[in-house]
């Protein structure tokens, strides 16, 4: 789902990094939405373990249990 | 490996969408981290599969081909 909440110009970058050195726009909002998606789904992930711990707050064991 | 490319209120925004009230520094610097990895990891696939199509520019069709 479009969410359009990550910078596409972060999304340049980290292509960069990887070693790209040309890349389409179109590849650039292709990125965007699936580390979105990614993101949404850790996240739904992270709030349930968080819940099952019976905290309000999510912490980082949440989100790195939820993204294994 | 962190690479700090994307923003951490990026990240506060997402984990809202997921439904998330409240969230610690360090849980959005985690998910900032796994993401960025993420995103690092399609990017390489992606140049792989640009360069195996004889391209210079990453297309829209090689992220998702990276990220399946």
């Amino acid at each position: 789902m479009a969410k359009k909440i990550l910078p596409i110009a972060a999304m340049e970058k980290l292509l960069k990094k990887a070693g790209a050195a040309r890349i389409s726009l179109s590849a650039k909002e292709a990125m965007r939405e699936i580390l979105e998606d990614i993101g949404e789904e850790i996240g739904e992930k992270a709030i349930r373990l968080a819940k099952h711990s019976k905290r309000k707050t999510i912490k980082k064991e949440d989100i790195k249990e939820a993204a294994r």
